[in-house]
């Protein structure tokens, strides 16, 4: 990796994210936009953004915000943006036809040992790469929102991708400061989805049976479990639940496989029971049109609590 | 409710936890046990844990700690513990027939408008409370460990619970600083572990079938959902993911869905998988020998995350 330019591809949300990752580790980043407007809008956000970092202490890697800004340049051209890249990440809309024209037309500019990394949450990479010449150098980076205070991101190779490809995705991902989750094949949905749906799953039929309300299933995670979730998983939580894992088992495996064989079918989420989740989040969250106010809510709380794991660390690591 | 007098039976962990609980509250508590030697360890520890919590900017209720200590008093009788209570909190092991015979003596001696709470975290009330005399005034209260820095509490009535039993348990959670969740019907596992035990069932598959490392898992827990999930349950992430669970719903049900009638049906706890896991967690949380020693960096985590949680709500309150 003589190469220290990255590209990003699609100037939103994750777009601005990965390009702020990416200077902070220290390299070039050439964000790529079709919109002119779009750029300028990218480029205004970066600079808040880089701001509130550093105000937060939350600033990443050696430069000042003033080199990371610099570090970033914006362009309309895709082949400029591809051109002399070892990295490209891209960033655009969830949508697998979209997806494919691009990396068809970022192949043919790119240097042939270069990466080529889609960022999306749920299209399989071997779907998205499996017309591509350059397969082999094709790997879903999917990170979690906002990924400077939730760092876990997932990777996910198709069957064909290059073991270089996926190792140096891993560290360059891990020298970004982020949690790299290697997955060893694809799978629907991922792990951090599955995860997620497995909780939907459970807790939509628990509402719907009328066992909980949904207020109070929430407070099961955001007063229980989840003050644990914040540090540790499931696994590492059963461990120091008992004196690990085969004393967890012995203890519990027989009266957690019977919970487990009792769970009922999954249902597609919608009609009654959805209204009366809407309604008590509604209660929880207010309405949908201060939903704003509740996200700001939620990302002070992401803030500070990355801060908190980061301070603990450093404080416990001297 | 003109008594201020509850009864806890049993001084062990959860017993001690419900003990300062209850005299943050203001209330008088008379703790029973059998041993005379149990209910000394107690009675040091919980000094010793009022200090610790006082420390923190903890301690909760209007009462020094030197009240609230005072409050406690200790008996190995117990018609004196049960006498003139309104509230009686069993805290004993986890054997069903050793519960039940705990509750069949208490009923002989408590006030008939007294009630009867149990904090098992598993066995079903209709089980305990079905043979009582007084099986209307039994219901489960069932707290998050360690209570004091996840308040989140599950109070689960038997069919033939009295209304006011569940008002009342609930109102007096609520004075308490916790955070009472209230299961409408009785069901296994109650809440609190059929999430935890889907997510088990889940992630066990994905390791079993070479997907994801288990501290990979993890690190999706940690570094990921459970940086939302200390602060928001999962029906309020959707929520603020999408502009509202309609919204959420339009653009993901078919997904979702899709992805849950895949998850592969659980498997029993142990075997390779439990020893690949062991192995994993050993990596992240050190060998069993050391458990002592990650537990307190867990706890420390926990107390650190109760206070910054307080102090913003507090803090926003103004």
């Amino acid at each position: 990796m003589a190469s220290k330019k990255i590209a990003v591809i699609g100037s939103g949300l994750i777009g601005r994210s990965f390009s702020m990752l990416f200077v902070s580790g220290g390299y070039q980043v050439s964000v790529y936009d079709v919109e002119p407007a779009q750029n300028a809008v990218a480029k205004d956000d970066i600079w808040s953004q880089l701001n509130k970092l550093e105000e937060q202490g939350l600033l990443r890697g050696s430069l000042s915000k003033e080199q990371q800004f610099a570090n970033i340049t914006y362009t309309e051209d895709l082949a400029e943006c591809v051109n002399g890249a070892f990295f490209i990440q891209e960033c655009i809309p969830e949508r697998l036809e979209l997806k494919k024209s691009v990396f068809a037309k970022i192949e043919k500019v790119m240097s042939p040992d270069a990466i080529m990394s889609s960022s999306t949450s749920a299209l399989m990479p071997s779907l998205i790469s499996g017309d591509l010449t350059h397969k082999n150098r094709f790997v879903v980076t999917h990170p979690t929102n906002p990924p400077f205070y939730a760092p876990a991101t997932e990777v996910v190779p198709a069957s064909w991708t290059d073991a270089d490809v996926i190792e140096k995705t891993v560290a360059l991902l891990k020298e970004i400061g982020q949690a790299p989750v290697l997955l060893k094949k694809e799978i629907n949905g991922f792990v951090l989805n599955r995860i997620q749906y497995a909780i939907l799953a459970e807790t939509w039929n628990l509402i719907r049976d009328g066992i909980v309300s949904p207020e109070d299933c929430d407070v099961i995670m955001s007063q229980g479990l989840g003050m644990r979730y914040a540090f540790m998983g499931p696994w590492e939580t059963a461990y120091l639940n008992a004196d690990g894992l085969h004393s967890y088992s012995d203890r519990y495996a027989d009266m957690i496989y019977g919970i487990q064989k009792d769970f009922l079918p999954p249902e597609k989420i919608g009609g009654e029971t959805l209204d009366v989740i809407q309604r008590g989040m509604e209660n929880v969250a207010g309405p949908v049109e201060n939903l704003e106010q509740r996200r700001q809510w939620r990302d002070r709380r992401l803030v500070a609590l990355a801060k908190l794991k980061a301070g603990m660390n450093k404080e416990e690591a001297k």
